[in-house]
C-alpha cells in the first residue's frame, strides 16, 4: 500500500527561506501566512494524509456512477468533502467579505500540493470551484457575486468551467454553444460541452456552471465568446437551490485515470443563465484566471511526482535484491537494499530534483502572483506579473511533464509490482498523463512562451527572469562555496539567451521556425531556471550541512548540476534548427 | 477507433536493401526468405490487421476471468489462436525435424512486430512458446524432445518461463523453488512463483512450464539453480496430456495494462518435472534463450511504438483545431488540420524515427542472429554473434523506453481525447510500460551493457559495431549527397568512442563510477547507432526521391540528425561524473 507524509520542512524551508517573504511583511497576508503557517499547513497535512490519501486508491477502483444524469462517486468522498469544507480550506484564499481568509496563494500552493499528492481525483472538484471563485470575483456583478460567491466559499457549492466542445478543444475559436437573451435579462443556453470535470457529481447542493457561448450576431472567432453561469438549480427568492436548471449530464467518460474524477458531457438544453462580464468578452474573462489555473495544473504534476518519489524511496530502502558493486552493504541480508545500486540512486535523485526544485519554483511563482495582487507600489506589482506570466507555461508544462517522468520513474524502481494495480504505484503514471493535455497541452503552453510571453511588452516579461538571475550571480561571485554552480549557471544563462535570440529573430522572419522549436526552448528554459533554483537553495544551505536537510539540498543541487542540466546542450542545439526539417 | 495496417513496405525495403540478405545467400533459408517474404508477409498481415487486432480493445476491456485455478481468456482469443496455429505462425522458425518451418529469425521478426502491434497481450502466449522450444530444443534430451516439441511447434501446447519469486526478481540468486530426485529419474517442485505469463489460459491443451529450482544440497545463488520442465498435464503413454500435474494457478494480477495476458501466481506442490540440461546450469540453459527473449522484448515496443504512431498520424491529418501559422491550409474548412502546425509535425517524426530506426535495428540484429547460427564459417559466425550481444540490451532497452515515449506522443497528439478508453490510444501506453521492466529492467540491460558487452574478450563485441560503422564511413567518404550524415555521425561515434574510454577506465578503478552512467551510456550508444542506421537508410534512398517513401526516408534521417541525435552532447556530459555524485 502507498505511503504519504507531507514534505512539512520542505514548505517551511521554502517559506522562510527560500521566499522572500519577510522582506514584504508589510503586504496585507504575508505576516499571518508565516505566522500560521505551522499550524495551518499542519492541520491540511493531517486532512491529507488521514482522509483524501486512504480514498485515493479505493476510488480509483471503485470509479463513478453514472445513472439517469447524476453521477456517484467513491465511498468516503462526500464525507472527506465535508471535512474538507469543514477545515475552511474551500475558502483559503477567498475575500473575506465572502467568508474567505485572505490568504496568500504562496501558503494555498502546499495545501493544494498535498491534496494533489494525497488524492488527485478528489483535488478537482475544490481546485475547480476556486477557478469559479477566481473568475466570478474578477467578472460578475456584485449582484451574483452576493447570491454565489457565499456558498462557493465555504464549499457548499461547487463550480466548474464548460468549454471544450468536441469540435473546440485547443481552438476555442470553433464553439457553437447559444446564448439567447431573455426579456428579463437573463439568457438561455444550448449547446453541448465535453470533458466537463466535475460537470455532474453529488459532493454539493449545487453545482456552478461557467458556459463559454455565443450571443446572436456574434462575431466569428474567439472575439464572440461570451462567459455565462448557469447553476444547476436556480435559486429562490431566499437564494437557495430551487428548481433544476434545463441542462443535463448525458454520461461520463472512462478514462486512463483520475477515474474518480467525473469528466462529464454537458448538454444545454435552454438552460438559465446570466452574463458575466462584458458580452463578447469571455476569452479575456477566462484568460484572467487562466494563469492560476495552469499553474494549479502543474501543481497536480507536482503533488503526484511527490507522493510517487516518497513510495519509491520507501520501497527502495526495503527491497532486498542483489549485492553493491563495491561489496555487501547488508551482509546479514540475503541481498542489499536496491537503494545501494547506482541506477536506482540515479532515479531517486532525478526524482528529488524534480520534485523539490518544481516546488520551489512553483512557490515562487504563486508568491509573485500575490505580490502582484496585494502589493501597493505598481510597478512591484508589474515587475511581479512579469514573472508569473513568463513562468506560468513554464510550470504547466514542464512540472506535468515531470509528473509523468517522476511517476514513471517509481514505477521503474518497483520494478514488476510497480505495474500491478494493487501495490498503487501505476496509478500515479495514469493520473498524472492528462495533466500534459488539460488547460492547454503543453506544446501550447510552449507556443504561449515562444509567441506571447517573450515578445509582449518588447521583452519586459524575460527581462523580470535575467534580471533576477543576474542579480543572483551578482551577489554570488565572491562566494568561492557558490563557484561549482554558479559558472555553469551563467554559462547555460548564456545558452538560453542564445536560444532566444534566435527564437525572436526566426520567428519574426517565419513563425513556423519558431514554433517547430517552441517545446524544446521551453524545455531548455525549464532546465536553466530549475538550475537557478537548485543553486538558490544550495546557497541557502551552504555551512548548515550538519542538518542532514541542507546536506541533502546541496547533494541534489550538485546531482542536478552534473546529471540532469546537460541535456540543455543538446537542446540549444536542436532548437536553431529551421522548420524546413519538417517538411 | 484505432487503425493497424502492416508496414509491408518498410519491412520489403529492409528485407531487399538494408539487410545484406543477397550477400548471403548460400546460407540456409536465406533465399527462400527473401523469395517467400511477400506473399509470407502479406498472409500475416492478414491475420494481424483482420483476426488479432480487432480484439485488442475488446480484450483489453473485457479482461480475464480467473476461477477456481483456471483462466477464461477474452472472446474471440481462442479463435485467433487457433487461427494463428493454423497459419503455420507457432513453428515459423522451427527446425523442420520437428515440424517447423525453419525459417529465418529476420523474417520472423517482421512476423511478431505486426502481432505485437495489433494485439500484444494475445502475442505474449505465442512469444512464450517460443522461448520454451528454443530452451528445450537447445537443452532438453532427446527423449524430452521428442515427446514434447512437436506439438509445441504445431501450436496445440504452449510453453512458459517460470523464474520469479516474491524475493527473487533481479536477483535470480535468491530463488527458492525446491526440486526433489525421485527414484524413477523424475523430479518434485514445491514453491511459488509469480508473475508468470500465460502460466495458466484456455488457448492449448497442455501448457509446459520450464522452472528454475533448486536441487538438494545445490551451491547458494545462481550457481545451484537448475532447469526443469513441468507440463501442466502429464502425458500418457500415447504421448497425449492426461494426469493433471501438481501445480494450480493461484491467482491472476490485476495489472496496468495487457488486460489480456494472465499473469499468474503458481503454486507447484510437488509437480512433476523433467531435468532440462544439466543439474546447477539452469542459470546458463536460460541465459542462451535471453537474447532472443530480449530482443523479442524490444519488438513489443516497436509494435507499439508502430500502431501508436499509425493512429497519432491519421488523427492529426483528420483533426481541425486553429489556423496553420503562415496562413490558412485549409481555407474551405474551418480550421486547418494539426499536421500543419510544427509542434505536432515534430511529434509525429519522432515518432516515425524512432520506429523505422527502431524496426531497421531489431531486423539487423535478428539477421546477425541467423549469420550466427546458420552461416557455415566461424569466423562470420562468432563476428555476427558479437554484434547480437552487443546490440541486444540497446535493442531491450532502447526500443522499449521508445514504445513508451511513442505511445505518450501519441496521447499528446490526441489530446483529451488520448486520455479516453474509447478512443483506444491510451491503452498503448499501459500496454507498452511492462517491456521495460520484465526480461531485466531497463536499467539492468545497461549494467549488462557496461558490465558484460564491453568488457568480454577484451571488447571484441564492441569492435564488431566501430568496424561496421568505420566500414560504412570509409564507403561514403567520397559521397557528397552523404556528407551531411557522415559528418555528424563521424563525431558522435567519437563522443562514444569518449564515453566508452572512460566507463572502461572508471569501471575498472571503481565499479560504481561505470554503474552510474550506465544508462546514460546505453541511451548515447542507441542514439549513435541509430544515427548510423539512419544514415545507411538515407544512402539507399538517395537518387530515388521520386518515389515518396525514399523521400521520406531523407527526411527522417535529416529530422532524426537534427532534432534528436544532439541529445547525445549532454549525455556525453553527464556519463563522465563519477558516481560520488549520487552519494
Amino acid at each position: 500500500m502507498p505511503v504519504y507524509k507531507a514534505p512539512l520542512k520542505d514548505f517551511q524551508f521554502i517559506l522562510n527561506s527560500f521566499l522572500p517573504v519577510n522582506d514584504y511583511a508589510e503586504v496585507e497576508g504575508f505576516n499571518d501566512a508565516l505566522e500560521l503557517s505551522e499550524p495551518v499547513l499542519e492541520a491540511a497535512a493531517q486532512l491529507c494524509e488521514e482522509v483524501l490519501f486512504p480514498l485515493n486508491q479505493s476510488g480509483d477502483k471503485q470509479g463513478l456512477l453514472y445513472k439517469d444524469g447524476e453521477v456517484t462517486t467513491p465511498k468516503g468522498f462526500k464525507q472527506a468533502y465535508q471535512a474538507y469544507c469543514e477545515g475552511g480550506w474551500s475558502g483559503f484564499t477567498c475575500a473575506a467579505e465572502y467568508g474567505g481568509q485572505g490568504l496568500p496563494e504562496f501558503l494555498n500552493m502546499c495545501v493544494m500540493e498535498m491534496a494533489c499528492s494525497a488524492n488527485l481525483s478528489f483535488g478537482l472538484t475544490p481546485g475547480l470551484s476556486h477557478g469559479a471563485y477566481n473568475a466570478l470575483f474578477s467578472h460578475a456583478s456584485d449582484a451574483l457575486k452576493n447570491q454565489y460567491l457565499p456558498k462557493l466559499v465555504s464549499g457548499q457549492w461547487s463550480g466548474v468551467m464548460c468549454l471544450t466542445e468536441p469540435q473546440a478543444g485547443t481552438d476555442l475559436g470553433l464553439i457553437r454553444t447559444k446564448a439567447e437573451p431573455q426579456p428579463d435579462g437573463t439568457y438561455t443556453l444550448t449547446g453541448g460541452k465535453i470533458f466537463i470535470s466535475s460537470g455532474e457529481h453529488d459532493l454539493t447542493q449545487n453545482i456552478l456552471h461557467l458556459v463559454l457561448a455565443r450571443l446572436p450576431n456574434a462575431p466569428l472567432g474567439t472575439k464572440g465568446i461570451s462567459l455565462f453561469l448557469a447553476p444547476k438549480f436556480l435559486l429562490d427568492e431566499a437564494g437557495n437551490p430551487a428548481q433544476h436548471n434545463h441542462f443535463r449530464c448525458e454520461g461520463i467518460e472512462h478514462k486512463m485515470g483520475l477515474s474518480a474524477s467525473p469528466t462529464c458531457v454537458m448538454n444545454y438544453d435552454g438552460a438559465t443563465a446570466y452574463l458575466v462580464g462584458e458580452p463578447h468578452k469571455g476569452m479575456s474573462a477566462m484568460f484572467t484566471m487562466m494563469n492560476s489555473a495552469r499553474i494549479y495544473v502543474g501543481l497536480q504534476g507536482l503533488g503526484i511526482a511527490e507522493v510517487a518519489y516518497q513510495n519509491a524511496l520507501a520501497y527502495a530502502k526495503e527491497r532486498l535484491q542483489s549485492r553493491a558493486l563495491t561489496g555487501a552493504k547488508q551482509p546479514d541480508q540475503p541481498a542489499d537494499s536496491i537503494i545501494h545500486h547506482p541506477d536506482v540512486k540515479r532515479m531517486l535523485l532525478t526524482m528529488q530534483a524534480f520534485t523539490e526544485g518544481g516546488r520551489a519554483l512553483a512557490m515562487l511563482t504563486a508568491f509573485h502572483s500575490d505580490l502582484a495582487k496585494r502589493h501597493p507600489d505598481n510597478f512591484v506589482r508589474q515587475d511581479a506579473d512579469d514573472f508569473v506570466q513568463l513562468m506560468t507555461p513554464i510550470v504547466k508544462a514542464y512540472l506535468t511533464d515531470m509528473g509523468t517522468e517522476v511517476s514513471n520513474l517509481a514505477v521503474q524502481v518497483y520494478g514488476g509490482y510497480g505495474y500491478i494495480r494493487e501495490y498503487g504505484i501505476e496509478q500515479y503514471v495514469r493520473d498524472a498523463r492528462i495533466a500534459q493535455i488539460y488547460e492547454g497541452t503543453n506544446g501550447v503552453q510552449a507556443l504561449d512562451l515562444v509567441f506571447r510571453k517573450l515578445s509582449l511588452h518588447n521583452g519586459r516579461y524575460l527581462r523580470s527572469f535575467f534580471h533576477a538571475t543576474d542579480t543572483f550571480i551578482t551577489q554570488q561571485a565572491e562566494n568561492p562555496a557558490m563557484q561549482e554552480f554558479i559558472k555553469p549557471l551563467a554559462k547555460y544563462i548564456g545558452y538560453l539567451r542564445q536560444a532566444t535570440l534566435y527564437i525572436a529573430t526566426a520567428g519574426l522572419k517565419n513563425p513556423d521556425d519558431a514554433a517547430a522549436s517552441a517545446t524544446e526552448y521551453l524545455r531548455l528554459f525549464a532546465l536553466v531556471v530549475f538550475a537557478w533554483i537548485w543553486a538558490k537553495q544550495a546557497s541557502l544551505a551552504l555551512g548548515k550541512e550538519k542538518d542532514v536537510f541542507y546536506q541533502e539540498k546541496i547533494r541534489v543541487a550538485r546531482f542536478y548540476f552534473a546529471k540532469i542540466l546537460p541535456q540543455g546542450i543538446g537542446l540549444l542545439q536542436s532548437i536553431t534548427v529551421p522548420a524546413k526539417v519538417l517538411e
